[in-house]
Formats: structure tokens, sequence, C-alpha cells
């Protein structure tokens, strides 16, 4: 049995994508038990409708949801100890639940899962991790927008905790890991890249595979099974792809529809076109994981559908059952107590300090 | 009459592809005049083949070629002053040219471009620029890959550097202008992006509007006229959409090739194939533009074809044609001049010297 904590308000239409999304998920993996936080006079009447996924949920009435616009500072003033948000964290802090799920806003569910779940040992910042799909199947990549830069330290950390997604996803042994690069060299400013880099070549971690720089295009042509790189280029890449499908997508239906010709064509081709669509479909891959937190947060698009919200609960599912967490503590120690990370934790705690010395001049 | 120097020897394929690019670029415009850099006996044997092209080209023969894996600061130690490259991007410094174009490397040919032309007065840093097909139309996008990281006044200057690159390349009297951010709100280390914004928003410049911060996806939307970046971000972006696009292509290759059923639809929809695959054709965009310098100076990429290589002269001619350095050059003193302006000119130094003083001590 898996329980999963769900906050029924996130998202841009609430309870009625959320639970639906849950019955579908619900079909796909029958031992999930669910755990629902939100208001009980909007998500009752949804809930109703749905009878076996009633038979597997317990519903926790909360007053206050967190708005989509709502700034992570009001958010934790205003929903802390209290918010839908807040309570479906919380379940998975005190054990009632393996994963929480929400649709909310990002920054807010962060801030959130942050406070109430603290980062993991030897984790500095969390990330957040999304899976791409490529050429090759699908590659996970993060920080997708967690944090804004990241020095070396926290690189090689994302490059360990994807490794173990990876692992927890995909069932690879040993995942191989690109750092994302541009292909330019001697350029100046990536020096944390660089540093990175040269940490994981050293690394004695049989838990990955360090591959090498990768750039923005070997994301889509699944290179490597992880993509690591800091939150703004991250998040860039990935909306960056997200913008250039919806044009492809746009320019397909318009030469589709322009000639009688091309519209006998479509009908032809329509099995074709539907398989295409579904190799595409953004839903199949919603669902980003914070990385580095103790506890599985999962944080579904706030403007998908139902099908959608269940690929988010299935991540949520998987990174529960296959012990994500537990995955990436034992590869987190390992490498940290190893010679090369025991002496860049060094490096890194005496840079700290001098920076610390600095500012205090 | 538009003089363009060529850079022979650039590109994956050197003259066999840079000599026939040149001839579609002329006839085109056929008041372009060549002067051409590059091994004699390589060059002159392909340019024979095109009597016009020959006719309004001068060719100078060059010992040296940089090669496409070499180091910028190798290909200026073995090819300055001599090099087919340095000698081309010279040709626009003497006034030879109006702009040049090479295939070559990118480091090397930024590495040479601000060694020989300078960066212009008020510009600390060039940047690249790229044209994005959009739903709408076509964008600016800069720095896809000159720079990594840029502090605010750098963005300010992108941004007023992209608004005359608009202006002369879509005839737009007033171009809009959006900061690529992340949409979380409240998220650190956007410092330099919300201080861009701030001055953007109070500059007093006739030339340009600013729209608001843009995020990855609206490149592909064409919400701006031109999205302004910093150079690690911009150049994932830009690959990452490139990978996307390949990927689409595939999978749109593989579908209509499965079935029989498919395979007649593609018939039928040959023609509104043919015209997405054009609408998505990275030739018809191909050739990146170095703005900040004393000189017009364009990048085509090393793999494309005849047709991409004379797509980056068109952009050349363009720039030239429209005079996109007295333009920026205007812009940027009318902005530098201004209180706004002047006001962060001054900010920018005194923190400057309190860097230089901190790192002093």
């Amino acid at each position: 049995m898996i329980r999963i904590s769900i906050d029924a308000m996130g998202g841009d239409f609430g309870p009625e994508i959320v639970i639906p999304g849950m019955a579908t998920a619900l079909e796909r993996h029958p031992d999930i038990r669910f755990v629902i936080f939100g208001r009980e006079e909007e998500v009752k009447p949804v809930l109703a409708r749905h009878q076996a996924l009633s038979n597997a949920s317990t519903l926790h009435h909360c007053d206050v949801a967190v708005r989509m616009d709502e700034k992570p500072s009001q958010a934790l003033r205003n929903g802390r100890w209290k918010s839908s948000m807040w309570r479906a964290i919380e379940a998975v802090k005190t054990g009632e639940a393996d994963a929480c799920v929400s649709a909310g806003n990002t920054g807010a569910l962060m801030a959130m899962s942050k406070f109430c779940l603290r980062t993991m040992a030897n984790v500095e910042r969390p990330a957040i991790a999304g899976v791409w799909p490529t050429l090759r199947g699908e590659s996970i990549v993060l920080d997708i927008g967690a944090t804004i830069g990241a020095d070396a330290q926290q690189l090689v950390d994302y490059a360990v905790m994807g490794a173990a997604m990876a692992r927890s996803l995909f069932e690879i042994e040993r995942p191989t890991i690109g750092l994302l690069n541009v292909g330019v060299e001697e350029i100046k400013g990536q020096d944390d890249v660089k540093d990175a880099a040269r940490i994981l070549r050293e690394i004695p971690l049989p838990s990955l595979e360090y591959y090498g720089f990768v750039e923005g295009n070997d994301i889509g042509k699944g290179t490597v099974d992880v993509v690591v790189t800091e939150g703004f280029a991250g998040n860039i890449a990935l909306k960056a792809a997200e913008g250039t499908a919806k044009q492809y997508t746009q320019y397909l239906r318009e030469a589709m529809n322009r000639t009688l010709m091309s519209r006998i064509g479509y009908l032809f081709a329509k099995g074709a076109f539907d398989r295409m669509r579904e190799k595409m479909d953004p839903r199949k891959t919603n669902g980003g994981v914070f990385l580095g937190l103790n506890g599985v947060v999962i944080k579904s698009h706030g403007g998908t559908d139902a099908l959608g919200f269940a690929s988010a609960i299935d991540v949520g599912y998987d990174m529960a059952h296959n012990k994500l967490l537990d995955k990436i503590a034992a590869d987190l120690t390992h490498f940290h107590k190893s010679p090369v990370g025991a002496a860049f934790q060094d490096e890194t705690e005496s840079a700290a300090e001098v920076e610390i010395e600095q500012q205090e001049k």
C-alpha cells in the first residue's frame, strides 16, 4: 500500500480536476490510499461521483486554500498549519502519507515544503526535477526552477539526487549524467559547472556514470538519462521546449486545414497523428519532483486536466514505491564520506567561511 | 551597393558551401559586392562555376584557415593578421566591407572580432543575437552565447542593441522588449534581471517599448519582438528549442511511415507538409549577429548548406543596408545621456569601485 496526500484545492480548477485525476490513478494502482485536504463543501460532491475512490480516501476539511497568485511569503503567512497545501505536506512529515501531490502554485509549495519537511542532511538546497520526453525515451532534467544559480557542490548534489530518481523511475542501475553547458570553449563564468564536472569525474559512486557536458539540443535527443543544470537555465529550457512543441502543433494544424487535399490526407493519416500527439502529450510527463527534502512532494502543472494530474500521482507512487528518499540519502552519504566528497566539502566550507568573513568586514 | 567580406574557409564544408551560398545571395541582392578571403587553390575552382558571382567578387588569398575545433586563444595565436577569418573581419575595420560573414567557429570569430573591431563606446560586452521563428512571425533573441552571465547594465545594453536590430530587420518603429525570467516570484538570485527591468521601465527611449518579463514559452509565441537574457540561458533556450523541433520532425516522420493508411495520407497532404517544413526551416533564420562591436559581423551555423549561408548573408546585407551600427550608437548615446542612464552608469561605476576595493582588502 502506498499512501498519498492530496492538496485538493491546488491548480486552476481545484477538485473538479484533482478528484477525477485521483480516480484514474487509483485504477492504475489499486493499492493507493489517499488522504485528501480541502474544503469539504467543494470536495465532497465531486468525490461522491467516484465510489471506488471514496472508499480508498480519507477527507480532512481545511478552510484555507493557497491561491495560485499568492507569493510564497504570503502563502506561508496565510496558510501555514491550516491550508490544504500545508496539511498535505505535513501528512508526509507525520508519516500519514508516503508522498504528497499538489497542483498549487510552485513557489508556495516549495516554500511550505522546505519549511515543513526541511532539507535532507548534506543537501544545501532542494531542486525540482522533471521528466522530459526524448527520442530515446525519457530523461530527467533538474533543477527546473527551484532556485536561480547553483555552485559546484549544489550541481553535484543535483546529479546524485537526479541519478537516484532515474534509478527509481526508469529502473536503470547506473544512469548517465550530463552537465548542461554551452558549446563555446574558454568562455568566462562557467567555473561552477567546470568544478562540478571535475568532482563528478573523480566521484567513486557506483550509482551514476558521469557522461560529460551536454548542450540544449542533447536533452531532446536523450543523450543522457539525467541532465543537471541550475534552476534559471533549466526552467528556460523547459519552457522554450514547450513553446516550440506548441508552435509545431499549431503549424501542423494550420497546414492540415489549408486545402482539400491536405484535409483528405489528414483523414487517412489520423491514426498516425493521434499516435504522434500521444508521444508529445505533455500530460504524460506531468509532475515535477521536489528533491532534497525529507519527504516526497510532487508538483503537478496547475493548468493540467485529470489525466495530467493522474500522471503526477503516478510519479509520486513510483517515487514512494521505489524508496527514492532512501536511495538519495544512501548515495549522498556515500559521496560525502568519500575522499573526493569530503575534500570537496572542506573546500566548500572554508570558501563559505571566507565569504562570511568578507561580508562581516 | 553593399560590400560584404566573406571568410570562405569557415564552416564544416568551407568553399563548397560558402561560394554557392554567395551566388544565391547575389541573385537576391544584385547590388552586393563580395570581398572573399581564403585559400586560392580551394576557392577558385568553385568560384569559377559561378560567373555572375565571380564578376561581383574580389578574392584575396590567405594561407591560414581557423579550424572549427580551435580554441579562441589558439585561433588568435595562429590566425591573427593572416587567417581568412581575421582578414574578413579586418576588411570591415578598414572600411573595405560593410559587413563580414563567416561560418567559422563561434568562439574564434567572437574573439577575433572583439580584438580587431573593439566594442562600441558605452558597451561593456558584445552579444550574439539570433532570429527566432515564432507564431507571430519572427523575434530576436539575445544573448545566445557570447558571454555567460550579465549584470543589469549589460542586459539594458542588450535591450537597446536588440531593439536597434529589430528596427533594422523588421522595420518596426518601436519594438517591444521582454526580459527572460522564470515565473516563480520571490526567488533569489535574479537581482540583475529585476534591476534591468527597473531601468527599462524608467528609460526615456523612443526606440523601444519595454513589455516586462517573459518566460521561455513566450519566445515561440512571439509575445515580444526582442527577448533579452544572458548568454548561458539564451544558448540553452535556443538549443533546447532546436532539439524539440528535431524531435517533433522525427516523430512525424515515424508516424507517417508506419502504416499504409498513413503513407497514403502523407501523399495527399504532402503540399501541407512541405509548407510546414518550410516554416520551421532553420536555414531561413540562420545568421547570428554580433552586436556591440564597431562593425557588423554575422556568424553562420557551421553545419548549414548553401541556402543557409545565403540567409546569413541576407542578414548581413539588411544590417548594413539599414545602418544598424548608427542606430545602435544613437540609441546608446541617447540612453547614457538621459538622467536615468547617467544615474545608472554612476551607480554601476561606484558599485564596481566598491567591488574592486573589497577585493583589494
